[in-house]
């Protein structure tokens, strides 16, 4: 098993900041104490991504945080970063198992507890299941009801992460569905202060959820 | 040095066509004998990239052709392609080489004297130089004089292939240079028939080339 702590998964958006102000609270939110960072760039050419990979990284190592790297299996090993987010439409996870070994961190996104269990089958170490929310960080999203997400955290052995326009204010619905830990985007990112969204949202976590 | 015969490249453009059009067009250009092929995707998701890349590197083992894959050394890995080609946006290739070692195919875009060497010095295999005409595949096209192209062959020992909206009318303009083969996209792709097309390229490139 690696050392991994989900509980409080930041998932960062660069697009409405410029890259110093996008830096600035990608490290506001790791001295806060997010657990577990991912960077999620869909529009940047692969020599973009993977410059700002590093650049992450290097902020992410200082604060012993491990970074994942949200669809690029290449930007991930260009970065030496340690590990990949894989959703439905990215590389299938036990492919990307089969690339990397068992030292690097793979997760998946699971919608269902079929793809729960495939992913979980095929090699994948944690997952992000959701949407809880609506959110505004992706244009289609699916919701999935909380009565999947508990019957997924029953069918699977490894950390399940809420995600889905989950803040301090609405993780009450989470309540009793033993997850591991949540993933927040626009709760951290958007926050007037990254920091203190972060320390907030871990007390209400511990305060509503026990976790 | 590796078995690699550049001299004539095909690169794929899927766009315009039905995935099973876009199949047999490519095999037809295999059949009439491309030496390379270049699968090149931009719009794909990475899960959508990946099975069309082992769909087409079944037709080019069939023809003992190696498949190159443009952009994504992920899709490469997982599609266990033979060869990565990298723009000046994508992976550095530096980078790219030392994560895949010195068996598989590393191409890259060059423009300049000065990126070729760069690109040779950091582990390229063989490059593609152009514009030499405008094209129809990318929208912003830079082109690069035939001069440019005569001090790249001179500047470095790896083959270097002329790219940019060349077909089997317009080749002249190469004549003595001391390139090792031509890219072609649109003049095979969107011909009538690939494979006639490949083959009257061929030729053209014996007759006014000597190559």
């Amino acid at each position: 098993m690696k050392m991994l702590d989900t509980r409080l998964y930041f998932i960062t958006d660069s697009t409405p900041y410029s890259e110093a102000e996008f830096l600035r609270r990608t490290e506001a939110a790791l001295r806060g104490g997010a657990t577990l960072i991912q960077l999620r760039e869909k529009e940047r050419s692969t020599r973009e991504y993977l410059a700002l990979a590093c650049k992450v990284h290097v902020l992410a190592l200082q604060y012993h945080v491990p970074l994942i790297i949200d669809d690029r299996l290449d930007v991930m090993l260009a970065a030496d970063a340690e590990g990949v987010h894989l959703g439905q439409s990215d590389l299938p996870v036990d492919i990307a198992r089969q690339l990397l070994g068992n030292d690097r961190i793979i997760g998946a996104t699971a919608k269902t507890v079929a793809q729960a269990q495939e992913a979980y089958a095929q090699g994948a170490d944690y997952l992000g299941v959701g949407a809880v929310f609506p959110t505004t960080t992706k244009v289609k999203t699916v919701l999935t009801p909380t009565e999947t997400l508990r019957e997924i955290c029953d069918a699977v052995p490894i950390p399940v992460n809420a995600i889905g326009g989950l803040n301090k204010d609405n993780i009450d619905v989470l309540r009793g569905i033993p997850i591991a830990g949540i993933c927040a985007v626009s709760a951290i990112m958007k926050a007037d202060d990254p920091e203190t969204a972060v320390r907030a949202l871990s007390d209400a976590m511990k305060q509503k959820l026990g976790i």
